[in-house]
């Protein structure tokens, strides 16, 4: 006998770009959504009875819908907004989740209707949401930053295949990702995603680091210390090395200027940071 | 106060080039490696006391080491080695996951040294070991498939934003991930692999699909039939929806021939198949 | 005083899956296509004058009613009509472009109406014509390929940064690029196609290769030798290193087991070899 | 009889970071270059006879050199110091091309050694150069840009497949490709790169657009009518098409605030405007 233990179902990748036109200059909001529906959607993988499936295309254009007929101005509020929707007239359906990035544009210097995209950072949010409880999450992902000062790393384990130099002067370059969840639920989300966003960029700049790992809690503390919306805090530090290169063998010295930047292999730290 | 609740640290993307010179004819194996190490690494994070820290480097270079040391045949029994190699000497490492995926070649047509990478499928392994137990899984992802025939969907459920028609002839495309977990310890990886995608391949195109749910159902039933050494499987399959091209608008029949493949907006459908 | 020197529009990733359901097997061509047009079409550059401008849009449908309409069994063939179709219509239009890349698919072992997508590599046809002339060509891309033995360098130049070691056994590794114009049109397509990319792996594999361009020289040859339709190709060749790893430095040999494949940088060598 | 009817080889995808510690603040620039080498190289083709052969891997040498060495800010001028090199000491190479890109970082607001990378639009530039002459060209790519008024499109060509509306008010988005030639060469090619986007940017957003190819030509015109040293300027201008959702068919009016963003298919608009 076999049997379904879990299953879900939905649409990623519903792609939206949203001009708002009410207000002077205008607006643009670029958005990539996914939804996930959890039930008792059983009868559909063991019997073909798709009788409680809605379709993945009704979803889509629902989003749209709503789009134009909800009241929102951050990627949380629409989100929480779709996963209303759906729960209260899908009664099979227990568990919704959305997940949104946001393509940040900004407006050309200058120009009121005319925009630049600024970039492979991503704002993120996502909502886990049932008939008695929603969680809500923020983030960003894809912030490349780089520091070229108070960075070493030195005093870590050997053992025989180690070979790595310490230093206490080496470039610190990483790709971050940052997932954030919130005390109480009366949350300014975009002015919580700026304030936020810049405490994690002026912590990584400031801090005089002894690793990945000591930057990444100092970064995520000084999020819980100075942002009293924020309950815990989950970063991704991947450690996107740039080697110093040798140029001794030549007879020129290279005193931390020229270095090759490596996508991998790739150094990887996670942590979350809890109050 | 703030504190860590979880954290994680290793390497990802190590990727090695396995030449196996010892039979004939050769045999190439590429793989890509990331090892995370989980434990008692606080004070990095805390203090920046790298003591207990092993460098990310040398989890790289003894995965090179290890390459050239162990008696291997499949990423599941290299995985293996690499994670009892390091729970062995390290005691403040709790935990190890060790994820390989690899990238298929095979011999060109005739020729024994000479080979030909077979494209977007990935075989993978996943490992998660601690002193007392360990996990494994097997796996394969971006395996792009579509069937031409015996596929519709119908009779679902209807909102005022539905606007999908009922067929009973489409194109069924998905780009297919699958993971499974073992009964028992001995098992012959390469060959269960080999077994379980022709049974996944072979399924998928049998059976009279009535949904993807429907199909994505199937496929897991005759795995866990058909192999006895599967527990359970995970299954995910996008629904990589082709078009029918409206010609009608030009006085032109299309009698299912001419589609539009989309990359996005996909259907995603997922579920865990167990005994 | 400004002007314009030259200009082109089109419309580009144009997709198409065709079911050819009128034979046993059903076939399918996944087909990715971009149209460019060249001709008098300055005064919607200079005035914004659009009453010579096909719009792109209109290359997309047509492109699908062409599609459904002609006959044709491969991406030379149904290039040229769309070449046609438009050059035969617009007099404005002097030159067109149609670049078509092929994505393929292949049966499920056994199976009629169910298709496998083998991989990343391309077939590619170009068609430039006029309303006197076209030049057809035909060819492959993403063709990823390793050797294993035969494959050396050395006697190379030298100067004062030269750190590359003589080998006369190394791993050779290329994503293959080859395009080739045809003698004569009577050609088919599909077949010369077969041919030709069996010719280009024989020869790779079989060469006692003294370098990357001692190889594709050699696979250029190959083709004009045993192909009478072909009157040249171009081909290029990346160097894909992949590197032997130094584990001597922990007492251990590597006879040219364990490398790491690296992605850059890369070598890069092209060439056209003609009769 | 076969032979070369031409050939280059050389070395692609040279990642470097550079740190300018010499000014306050620190300045970051990161660089991936490539390199190509053209002149009587055919007995390594034929022959397998490398003796003319510099390495790749000493190209890649060459370059870290190079950056230490040479005194550079910019792109263009550290191109120049590398072909420079390589004519003076090769006298069996003719012509050699070299092609960088540039990542841009820039300071976190407010820090002096901590950088931020700023999105996918990279800044180019190209040298071709013999013993004889040389001709350097710089550009930009991968800017994504959009504007949400002064954008229509009407009076175009019809035929039987022409479905697309008129509009005079639409979305109207692009991934900006510039390349641009310089009058005289006593450049400041900083200051020359920051000017035309500038131009490029403001012309786009004020422009009136009656088509892609009308803003395209308004650009150029622009650039070279506002920046002396230009003498050239070449544009690629796809349309990223954004469409609007039609949402009547729910009883709801969408004047111009919801879209779906569209990757493929995509317009393509090129041209060359010359003084």
């Amino acid at each position: 006998m076999t049997a379904i233990q879990s299953d879900a179902y939905g649409k990623t990748r519903v792609r939206l770009t949203y001009v708002d036109r009410d207000r002077e200059p205008h607006q643009v909001r670029e958005l990539s959504i996914g939804i996930l529906f959890e039930g008792d959607f059983s009868a559909a993988y063991t019997h073909g009875d798709n009788s409680r499936i809605l379709p993945t295309d009704t979803m889509k254009n629902t989003v749209y819908v709503l789009a134009r007929q909800l009241s929102w101005d951050s990627a949380e509020v629409f989100a929480q907004g779709i996963a209303k929707h759906f729960l209260d007239r899908l009664q099979d359906l227990l568990k919704v989740t959305v997940d949104i990035e946001e393509i940040p544009w900004q407006h050309i210097p200058g120009q009121n209707a005319a925009f630049l995209q600024s970039g492979n950072e991503r704002r993120t949010a996502k909502l886990r949401a049932s008939r008695s409880a929603f969680e809500a999450s923020s983030g960003l992902k894809d912030l490349q930053i780089l520091k070229t000062s108070d960075s070493g790393f030195s005093g870590f384990l050997r053992d025989e295949y180690t070979t790595l130099a310490e230093t206490d002067d080496r470039l610190f370059g990483t790709v971050l990702q940052a997932q954030w969840r919130y005390l109480g639920d009366n949350i300014s989300f975009n002015e919580a995603h700026r304030q936020i966003r810049r405490v994690l960029l002026e912590s990584f700049a400031r801090h005089a680091s002894l690793s990945v790992q000591h930057t990444l809690f100092a970064m995520g503390q000084a999020v819980l210390e100075q942002v009293g919306d924020v309950s815990n805090i989950h970063l991704v530090m991947p450690n996107k090395h740039c080697l110093l290169v040798d140029l001794a063998r030549f007879g020129i010295d290279n005193p931390n200027r020229v270095f090759v930047p490596t996508d991998e292999p790739s150094g990887y730290i996670e942590a979350r940071i809890v109050r």
